[in-house]
């Protein structure tokens, strides 16, 4: 099944928003309805492909047959961009400025670099393509004129399975779901739980070190990784040799994050674990964010570490985003904030940890909500993206942005990023409402995920690049990463070079033209273009 | 206190090996006592240093003072290669040719970089140097003719302590027990514990990616290590800027294992624990390696995880290296073989976990052999250096080498290592006693260190070169990784270069060039010189 070209996931699960909260966002936000709707597919003027006919019989020869070089308008558009909001509208206006040339099919490695060849051959520039997912511009290579999108969707194999040493060699192209089931098969699991969860690939958790809803327990993507092996213009190079290594720096490292701009993830070697037996998600509440924080913090620091933990901030808890299923129901929300924590494993471990992380809870000022809204959490731990869309069709704003910094700088950084969303949307006329939650814990730090909804305003593109700088902005000089987990594409790139520095971004531009020499991969993605 | 310059550690230290064991080495390896005793300090031929005077002025300016450049032959010879066997029989024969021109010693990180300019002014090779523990290698630059040394240990200071987010920021020049003593004031550890522990400074453990033998409960170096700062002839580049990051690839992964060829690591940002209020190390006994090896794995897999976990062979436990102090005692050696479980916390934690991994070991067919056992680890877990000074003394050579891979891999490396050890030095006339353990424990697989003992025979350092490549070869052709925690240096890089394959070390070379233009840092270790 395909995506939703101008939207997210499964058409077939788009639920409109109740009376009541499009009444709600009337009120609070001064949200209108459209006016008009969304382009149609059909209505969509898509450019004629800008292929030379040799560089096309090149690929069909790299791909063993014409059919896996597609060029109708409907699969072009559906490889367009990713799926940020920004991403979003540009889609339902019709914009398809950034509509690929091709779309190839590799059906392996060798493919890949055969594609790479070709590529190189014609200048044609390369953006890899796995779920399509991206939300900070890492599908729109910046330099324009024709570009090849290589969709990995056939390269969907488990190619191995060590269950002695508990790991798993797999394809790039495998969307998560299709990763478990193959798994599953052996008894095993990833655990990697993203809200992308249902569509994302494995090849693109690595390539823009995806951290899951689960990675309190099973750790970030880029935690699970033991090896990878990577196509490049070049040649393959191929990383991770043994769990760990003392054998001079990990390359491994250098590949994850790569965002398609040294080459293509051709197979991920990870860690896999025994599927649970038992899963409980429970709710808790404190009385500020602070001390819900602070509960976090203890449980990070000093144990015992739940599988999920996440804490809400007092706007997000309110407007109940924290279950998304709960909006516009009747439940009562309770003020202060509500935590998420979940267990997974066996019966005698899940009940350990969970019954000593609950003495730490309670003495941490926590008071329990029970399993149910531990349900509600996790029935609708995807559902966000969904929600998204009928926030649009119902003229409202939604967007999201993430970021991680140390402990003590957690409040300050929350504060900082809020504000400067606050300001620069209410200063452009559609104030918004800003949420917080922490959605992943470390010993040291955590990440801060922020979710806007305003007005959409006469030019909401516009508005929410201004407010997207600001809160940038803001992220930096408060002492956060740029990313979290999204990545840095296009859309962070410019802060992601202040973020690292000259030497960094030298030294990363020493290997890009190590492994790309023509600039092909992924241009002005991750790295700014010559 | 300075390190004996041609042994380990501290002259008082150095104990002679008692008869029965002379007596032992003799009917068991054909051990002869040395005909000469080793050349004295005083009477090596040290060169004159080879430094212009203007270049010596300049350092002197750099570092504000002439008495922070040191040209005389004892401080010269004590930053002469490092402390693997071959270089200490090297040093022991009077054979100095590594010698530097010159030690610098700078008092930050601004002193770094003026050193570091100067000596590109003046086409100096540069080797920074820590503890001068570097057993692979890492000391003795390829390139022939005057080099400078810059000894760190004047940046030996706790910049930063954030209690919050239990993260310290340290100077490189601190060793360890230096680094423990400043933290335990806060109350804290960085629980970094290797072999070299009283000797080897921070910044060498990030540059070689160090893993202490705790590592199964605190990590290995390079897992605590948050940021880092590298002065490089072309400027600071400053990594890490939250505990985790999407932001691209992680460019602290490139600095760790860097071994001082990308740049001087001038601090490091590590996380700290709370000093833990219990330690208990016990021993248990397993009927074979395999055996041992498999509740080993259980428990990294499934956990619990004991904070220290060791697995000595049948030959390592017969002949009580693993527990030094032990050798020549009459303390019965039960047949099979030994482990070590130690565990570091809260009472409350070091009681669950010691419990229930003991349930997991008598489960797995171990046998607990008290913490009478634990405690003699643990006395003489910083010895065996020591011991082999002993043996050198008494003719005998000893080494060891180590390496990692897969769980599924573990017995036939171990099998492979241990024959090409045995085989090379029994054709050369030394036959050995090859002693093998797990020294550390992943989920996903394991490390395996090796002692070989043997008689010196009529060119120890010919015959060790051979037996160490036929173990590398054999480490690579079993799928091992070159080095687990030694690092790589200019003894492991042409095995190295093949692990890496052509195109990782293009990519690394060229971030080199980029940071090192005029290729002057610790050439040819780590990356063959061009």
């Amino acid at each position: 099944m395909d995506m939703l070209w101008s939207g997210w996931g499964d058409p077939a699960r788009a639920t409109p928003l109740p009376e009541t909260v499009i009444g709600l966002l009337r009120d609070l936000l001064g949200v209108k309805p459209r006016e008009s709707a969304p382009v149609a597919l059909e209505d969509l003027a898509v450019p004629e492909p800008d292929l030379a006919p040799d560089a096309r019989r090149a690929l069909a020869d790299a791909l063993g047959g014409e059919e896996h070089v597609r060029t109708d308008p409907e699969t072009r558009v559906r490889h367009t961009r990713g799926k940020s909001t920004p991403d979003l509208l540009r889609m339902r206006h019709g914009d398809v400025t950034d509509v690929p040339a091709a779309v190839v099919l590799p059906a392996g490695h060798d493919e890949v670099l055969a594609v790479l060849r070709v590529c190189a051959e014609h200048r044609l520039p390369v953006v890899p393509f796995g779920g399509g997912t991206s939300v900070v511009g890492g599908l729109a290579p910046e330099r324009r004129g024709a570009f090849v999108a290589v969709d990995l969707r056939r390269m969907n194999r488990l190619l191995d399975l060590d269950p002695v040493s508990r790991t798993a060699t797999l394809e790039p192209g495998l969307r998560a779901p299709e990763a478990e089931a193959l798994l599953a098969e052996h008894g095993f699991t990833l655990g990697h739980f993203p809200q992308s969860y249902e569509w994302a690939t494995i090849g693109g958790f690595a390539a823009t070190r995806s951290s899951g809803q689960a990675s309190a327990g099973y750790g970030r993507f880029d935690e699970m990784v033991l090896s990878l092996t990577l196509a490049t213009p070049e040649g393959t190079l191929a990383t991770g040799r043994a769990p760990r290594s003392a054998a001079g720096p990990d390359l491994r490292q250098l590949v994850l994050g790569s965002e398609g701009a040294f080459g293509v993830i051709t197979s991920v070697t990870v860690r896999v674990r025994p599927v649970p037996r038992t899963r409980v998600y429970e709710g808790w509440h404190f009385a500020s964010f602070e001390q819900g924080a602070a509960a976090l913090r203890r449980l990070a620091q000093d144990g015992p570490r739940p599988t999920v933990l996440r804490l809400s901030d007092e706007t997000e808890t309110l407007i109940g985003l924290a279950q998304p299923d709960a909006i516009g129901s009747d439940a009562p929300q309770p003020a202060g904030c509500t935590a998420v924590a979940g267990y997974e494993g066996t019966e005698e471990d899940v009940a350990h940890r969970r019954e000593r992380a609950a003495a730490v809870l309670r003495d941490s000022g926590g008071t329990p909500l029970g399993e149910e809204a531990g349900r509600r959490w996790a029935h609708g731990r995807y559902s966000a993206p969904y929600l998204r869309d009928s926030l649009l069709d119902a003229g409202a704003f939604a967007e999201t942005l993430e970021t991680a910094t140390y402990w003590s700088r957690v409040p300050h950084l929350c504060a900082a990023v809020r504000d400067a969303l606050t300001r620069t949307l209410t200063e452009a006329g559609t104030p918004p409402l800003v949420m917080c939650h922490i959605s992943h814990v470390y010993e040291n730090g955590a990440s801060l995920y922020f979710t806007v909804v305003s007005a959409q305003g006469d030019d909401p593109v516009a508005h929410w690049t201004r407010a997207k700088h600001a809160a940038n902005e803001a992220i930096l000089t408060a002492g956060g990463t740029i990313s979290h987990h999204h990545g840095v594409g296009t859309d962070h790139r410019d802060w992601y070079v202040r973020e690292v520095g000259p030497l960094g971004i030298q030294a990363l531009s020493a290997v890009k033209r190590c492994l790309d020499p023509e600039g092909l991969l992924n241009p002005g993605v991750l790295l700014p273009t010559d």
